[in-house]
């Protein structure tokens, strides 16, 4: 199984962060390849960023996806997953989505550790946009100022671990999502001191993304999955144009 | 009063249907200008071409913003509506949102009468982002093939108006929603045919978008609709740039 | 433009200030009367002061209806709005309403500052048969008595100033709505020193009133705010049985 | 015990009719009045309708709550429930509350037949404003005008046989709420040709507010329930003023 | 009437607590018994526990309940309640439901008291499968753990008033449930030294069964409430065979 | 990775569905065993049945669980579910929990397509405690008695694509889910005729399992998953007695 991960910051250094633990979560025969957004701001924060870094996936998917088996959005807030997976015809996974999904299969109630005050309200309307506003219980996250987007996870460590039991403590969460790509990585460290279940969005999006290959459901012809309708279009990359020109046969 | 209406679709046949409409909508102090996309597709009927539609009007915004005192989103469904709130410091407002209050204003539960069964989907996700699901009586719309986006609401003004009763009839509409910019103006050609209260977007947007600019509420200068915190980035067009750069004095 | 704002409370001090925010409000060519109710109690904070109120108002709204271009229900918590709505033939606005539609084009989530702990519940019941209850923060309020209804907002401005600020920062709003028409008028006081924007009654149902006027979107002759079916009554002032008689032409 | 049946409605008919089936639920020990509003009209079926009908039993509950030990709002739809019930010290239950308790100890879903199509939106509301719209199968009524509001249920009976089986067969109802006044009584008879529980709200009232009675659970000193707090009123009724006036010892 | 209420908990001192505060609730003429598990714990607080507190419940119905006019599951939290609903012909009620439904009909959001953390879990999920989660106020409980659960009321009497009173000033509860048989007839003790209405599940249980008993509304023939379709099973007892065998008689 | 699936209904052809289907869909390494309940019904529809299948896949867990890696509940309806993740140190998931999950990767609204009428209740609260509700389009069953529950999928092949297609033309699904083991292996065959992703219980259980192995999120040790408080019990099996001993350690 081949899988793409499409960084849609623009941050290196965050996209080494998720290659090496999509690496590690990947089963022994999948490749994994990671690509990082070429426009676009450092790390997504906000709604504005992440029109942005839905475009630039968009992009990089349309130029991209005909040469993998999946697709996953590499950023926590799944900028511009369900328009790409309209697009393209393989499964497309978001980390917030995926971790969502681990969360729910791990207990009732879930909550999310961020890296920023401004992030949350972001994830807060994309776990809402999944329909499962019902089950989270806190949104907590870090309220410093972060000194580099590529080593938050060491830098603060100590208050993410606090953060982490406050919610389990105050918040009664069952299980615990550790947000965004730059934490990618920090379940591991901090698993064993944590005494409810820990995921984070880039491990739960490789597996699931296997798991979708794996299945093999098939690919929406029909309802509101399906590639868009062709009609005439302008100023898009060829990639896209492309995109929007395959139409799959109707059954 | 100047306000801008950007319109995500690339049509020059619709931007004129929503000038027209916009103009007579319009206090007859307020100047209205409309532009077009230069990016995207003919029609946004689906979550990838909003997707790209909401990046066109991110840029546009970002390059015209300066000289308006508010900006409308001129695509129902409002494509990057949230983001560029964040981004401008002058009210912007999308044609769902906008024909959503009209609506919530005269009436409890609301239908939408829409131009392709394809464009529901996203209307619906739309609807439920503003949080008003639970007053959603029905989307009914109309299944012929498209002959010209510039002429839907002629081409098919019998079969919405049989779409306008069904909704009223069968589905218990207080109030019904005309959706999508090529249906700008036809409201008024049927209106008084229609035993409920008929809205569209155009016209609520630039009301509303007038009350905004009147009532002078304030910006946001904190809380989640503030500007982006200033980060590096890159790829992005002179004027998106310069917007990003621009950081609101704190408070 | 006429625009009647009928005050269900009994203090002619809140209504001085009712129309002194809402003329100030209203466009240059609209013409503003406020009336006040003959019936009730000083200042509504619970159901049974509402239910009183309601009826007051739809005893003005049927006398005096036939003489304006839209009504304004000026309490907040809207007391009898709906049924009114129903009963005469022009717009009808309630001040949460009105204030809450305000909101929504502003923000995603709002908080409501309101004047006494009591009047909480009724306001929160509001908002929920609006159908905007996932879009609340917080309701804060004042917890002191209050000495005068008429002056309560300069009395408590320090106190309702850190309300406003207790809301951003800890519930998260990105709006704020100062609730009740005896604070008609601080919002334009504080505005510049709150760092969200900042909405109120008054001024939102004025000029949606004359936004509505202006719309034109026609009355309900079907569906469940179209007039109620003529039938027996008995015990009603002369006003209200002629509103009751007036059956509009069916379509 | 002692209870009083308060009909919103001035029909004596129905009147007629809520006595005879409180009469024949209530235990033999219970005493059970029935009063009919002075002022209002025949049968309520909008908002408008019970916005009157609420200040009606309002008036009657101020006059006579002292003599018994629960009231009953004697209107499907609850027009006012909630405000009186602050305002006297004894159990106050509605019609609709009633049906929808005992609905919900029977099954999960559960549709509510109605005499009018108009009446339905004011039903649906009720039973969001109690919170239980996620339960609602469905709502089905008679389409035909009604002669006779005290003949209803007979005049009519084989078509609300129909609707009941179309409520269990094509919407899933596990319960059915025969609703309003007018079809009290009808329970009982067809409820052997019915394969699923069947309820109507005056039987449930008068049991529930029995149930209430010998519970004693205590007044609300505190909370949105307690009294209205006492300030300055004018144009009310005795009654009314002397209720307001009361206000109990603070704990 | 005879009612059996069925200690889904092995606790005989518990079972006497129920016994007690039933017979004291329960009318003149109604003959209360009360039946403990005889396979299960000591007294349930988590998922796990209910699951096998269901099946012993579920065995004792299909005993018994040929002897009785109706059934009341004995433990908060309703363990297999609407299961056995389905399979007996008489109304089977459980402790949270009969709780919930008092406590709505004498406000709007109430607070539940429970004897422990592990336990609210379970509790809120029983809430959410009422569908009236929207009016939870909230939880509150013992932190403590419990020397023995037949004299918790004694021994945590001072905190738990605590508790009480913390719902109604913190969370804005309008009305308290006392949860878990345990705290059976607390109310009664505490009732005059708080200020809201106070309920708790024994006694609302056995006169709502009560109220059932006389409106006597129908079986559930068909629906999702109807017995379950015979089919071939094993392992299962005597009595429990013979209440999968009786069908009753098709409508 | 070794992995049990409990089978919660009686019936050995069932079994060997799942089986057959467990062991097509899990990984080259994976052992795959199916154990069929000794107690219970030929296959659940009901609450009731539900009730006992999760008792005896309860008994079942207890005894075999700490041979394995993680457990599936193979029954759709998760019968006992979150009880046993409480009481075991293994993932364990249930047939409609993963169906959901993988549902949910792959479009927005789903349909679930049932085997009968009477199932269909249980499946919907199924999907509620799941907190999906939001995103179900609707659930189509089959109306005919089943002659065979083994061969259900054969038998009613045909009607079952039927219920397909109308799930996605005329309730909106962009994803299918097959419901029930006795489905288990009929996605695979239609597959290829149907127009939109497809999914079923078991075979997306078995990789969401592997998943959650290969993830090692830990275990609960706080929170309403962590095992039951050990307290007295009686009339368990030494399995589960020997089951709810197992403290694990404190943190």
């Amino acid at each position: 199984m081949r899988i793409l991960l499409i960084n849609p910051n623009t941050s290196q250094s965050v996209s080494d962060l998720i290659a090496a633990e999509a690496r590690r979560a990947a089963s022994a025969s999948t490749h994994i390849d990671v690509v990082t957004a070429p426009l676009g701001v450092a790390y997504i924060e906000t709604r504005f960023e992440a029109l942005i870094g839905a475009y630039a996936a968009a992009n990089l998917a349309a130029e991209k996806a005909s040469k993998y088996d999946a697709l996953v959005i590499a950023a926590f807030g799944d900028p511009g997953l369900w328009g790409i997976r309209e697009a393209v015809d393989i499964p497309v996974i978001g980390l917030t989505e995926a971790a969502l999904m681990s969360a729910c299969m791990l207990g009732n109630r879930f909550s999310i550790i961020a890296i920023s005050h401004r992030i949350t309200a972001w994830y807060r309307e994309c776990v809402q946009a999944n329909g499962l506003a019902g089950r989270l219980a806190s949104i907590r996250c870090l309220q410093q100022p972060l000194q580099d987007i590529g080593t938050v996870q060491t830098d603060h460590e100590s208050r993410l671990r606090e953060l982490c039991m406050q919610a389990i403590d105050a918040d009664g969460a069952d299980v615990l999502i550790l947000a965004g790509a730059p934490l990618a990585g920090l379940a591991r460290t901090i698993r064993n001191d944590i005494p409810v279940p820990l995921v984070e969005g880039v491990s739960s999006a490789v597996r699931h993304a296997e798991t979708l290959i794996a299945l093999a459901p098939g690919t929406a012809e029909r309802g509101s999955f399906s590639p868009p309708p062709p009609k005439p279009n302008q100023g898009l990359s060829a990639a896209m144009q492309a995109l929007l020109k395959r139409e799959r046969p109707p059954i």
